[in-house]
């Protein structure tokens, strides 16, 4: 087996690979442009946007929105244009302005109009709007359209696995995948797909029909078998491009089918599409909406891979319990709103501050989980230990205005000194969050005894 | 523009269109078969079988799985089968003589094993596994694995939209796919595409390229902007199967592309592959795992299509909200096990006793939605008080094996009369779901005063 890295220069898991700049961090919050004139809808999006720790900048023309572009162009990461207000041309001409703004051309936006027709949505289409909402639009779908933005403007940038044994082949195809921005990897042993599927943990796979042993139908199969990789991208190529080999590929599960021999840019495009449309169901499936943090499903799913491979690795993993300081006073005292300025903004805090390996999640209500991989609980509660001396510092604003503070308490438990199955490490990590609570709240154990 | 509908004789909302017969209900638990001789793994495949009202049939060895498929093969909705146990020889011995059995032909599989090497899976899939799962199981991966059996095998009829100006051509194409088993419209003027999509809620879209005024990459497009259509599978089909097409085809977001004249048998295969593949993600995105329904999130989106629908049509609406009643004092008498147990079983009752077209979610911790379209408040209380009353009549287990009974309460509230949004009809159906606590619990309100 020989594994080509390509763009080796570019880890995913240290740099964050991203053509685009990640979100800024909390003490320059990040930026939603919002274009329209009517106050009553105009607050509601500003609540919404706060809640995410986003902060609205308002234009009421074209000529303020250019200006807002200008001076915080850099920490816009969603746009919301009505175009009611600025009418078709002004949209396009400030569009075309806009986007020759190197700062401003991709920032991802929605379109908003109360006009529903068929053709004022192929010209909003045309125009690049990433979404199109009918005005009124409801909260809920408002604050959907913001995640959504926010998401694509996130997405690091496209990994691929190539699975083929011809290696000037693959590194042709790789070659040419890098040039366009996607980061690839290629393989010449289809029987060490699974172990590379875990190292590499890419976005989406093209597999050669015919690999040796095991031929790309059985590989695709395979996956769509596998617990872990069910969802997965997956393009077969061919040599054969006749209607049985066609039939096979999809019957066999794979997103799509390509000859062997396709242009370099039909490969681009609809590789780029299939992970697009998959990063979109999963970004919906995955996250929690207001912390912007995994659900504790996909958490959990996500942490039995990364225990059997530690396990596997004999490696250790830190998992960290944080449970928020009287939480339901802040609700009772400051609001409903400000209780989940609270949650948004640790979750934003905790999106911020580690490797993209850790795995953050909402464990529910007011507790969160932190689980880095190949760190024991001593280097976990030093870099916790931090996170914890920066949120409790954090000035949150209570709906009257007035502003306070707000403090987290942890429990670290370690893989596999407390156990090797989640159930176990929990427990322990609960114990010790339990211990943190009992000693006063707004620190961090990892033992009952010495800390 | 005409309509032509196919097999209009069965429609989706009214008769659940599946050829597969839907759940049994609760007085007929559904049941799950098990195949494996590890007593620890079985109680806990039963536990977790037992959350979800399912009944666990637990054979050690083939001949037992074969007489219990003999005697609950229609009741049976998902399988187990540790291949370790049979050996490769006997499963494949004991899968030719069950699936000869008429009622346990479709019965979805997944195999287990501790074995965890390539030839194995690839095994497992040729012989049919829908999932492969690696022993021991962690509970989260079993628990995740019986939801998605189940939901396979609840799966309605696929029914697809054709978008073709040529109406013999699309006649003929949808008499092929009907005679597949799907359900097929086609729509011969595409400026309709987004009434008939709202009309008819189909699970792909088919295209031509060439729809007159508005081509078929532009209606895509449309629908990669639109929230409620953004994930629909979308097969673009061109008479022009050169690269520009196939590229722009794919640049616009469909998830496939085809000649127009290609073989009926590739449209139906590669259609039926993304429609799986888009109804396995919808399924993790937007079901609550323990109750089934639908989660807060996919309730409010499609709750705000509704009520855009019925407002057009100038129709009513209602939403009901429930509360189990005392599920604290539950859950600390008789153990958390018992209270998801009431969790799922009011989840399963829900899912039963309403239309397909009645929204059903879990709104959060043991409250519940129920949202019945083109209802007044009148009959709302009618259905629901049956429900009620079938309810607080069910037999419940506590971990010590006593059985108990549990009530909920419910407010329902009626679009237009008590607000046009969302935040004005559940603050109704909450205030009168507090009046039916405060007023003895067991009961349905839907005015403060007259009830």
């Amino acid at each position: 087996m020989r594994i080509l890295p390509r763009d080796a220069t570019r880890s995913r898991s240290h740099t964050g690979l991203d053509a685009e700049p990640s979100l800024p961090i909390l003490d320059r919050p990040a930026g939603v442009l919002w274009v329209d004139d009517d106050p009553q809808f105009t607050a509601r999006a500003r609540t919404l946007a706060e809640q995410s720790l986003l902060h609205l900048h308002v234009a009421r023309t074209p000529d303020e929105a250019s200006e807002i572009v200008a001076i915080y162009g850099s920490e816009i990461v969603a746009g919301f244009l009505n175009i009611d207000l600025l009418g078709e041309p002004s949209t396009e001409a400030w569009l075309t302005e806009t986007r020759a703004h190197p700062k401003a051309r991709r920032i991802p936006l929605a379109f908003l109009s109360a006009r529903d027709d068929l053709r004022t949505r192929v010209w909003a289409a045309h125009e690049g709007a990433r979404l199109f909402l009918n005005t009124p639009v409801d909260p809920t779908e408002l604050s959907q359209a913001i995640n959504q933005l926010v998401a694509l403007r996130r997405a690091a940038r496209p990994s691929i696995l190539i699975v083929d044994e011809d290696r000037d082949f693959a590194g042709a195809l790789s070659d040419q995948l890098n040039a366009y921005g996607m980061q690839s990897v290629a393989l010449d042993d289809a029987s060490q797909l699974l172990t590379q599927l875990q190292c590499s943990d890419p976005d989406a796979v093209i597999v050669d029909a015919q690999t040796p042993d095991i031929n790309g139908f059985d590989l695709c199969r395979v996956l769509r078998t596998h617990s872990r990789w069910q969802d997965l991208p997956v393009l077969i190529m061919g040599r054969d491009n006749r209607l049985g080999a066609r039939l096979a590929a999809f019957e066999a599960g794979s997103d799509d089918f390509l000859p062997r021999h396709s242009a370099p840019a039909e490969f681009l495009v609809r590789i780029q599409t299939h992970i697009e449309r998959s990063r979109m169901m999963r970004e919906r499936a995955d996250r929690d909406p207001l912390t912007g943090l995994l659900t504790r499903r996909a958490l959990l799913e996500s942490l039995a891979a990364r225990l059997s491979e530690v396990s596997r690795k004999k490696q250790n993993l830190a998992f960290c319990l944080l449970d928020l300081d009287h939480f339901k006073r802040i609700n009772d005292t400051h609001g409903h709103l400000a209780g989940d300025r609270v949650l948004a903004g640790l979750g934003r805090l905790l999106q911020n501050r580690f490797r993209v390996e850790d795995l953050r999640g909402r464990w529910g209500g007011e507790e969160f989980v932190v689980v880095m991989a190949n760190e024991g609980m001593h280097n976990a509660r030093t870099i916790l230990e931090r996170i914890r001396r920066e949120f409790a510092e954090l000035d949150f604003q209570a709906v009257n205005g007035e502003n306070f503070r707000v403090s987290f308490s942890a429990g670290i438990a370690e893989f596999p000194t407390h156990g090797r199955d989640v159930e176990a490490i929990f427990s322990t990590a609960d114990r010790h969050l339990y211990a943190a609570k009992a000693a006063g709240r707004n620190r961090i154990i990892r033992t009952p005894q010495i800390n």
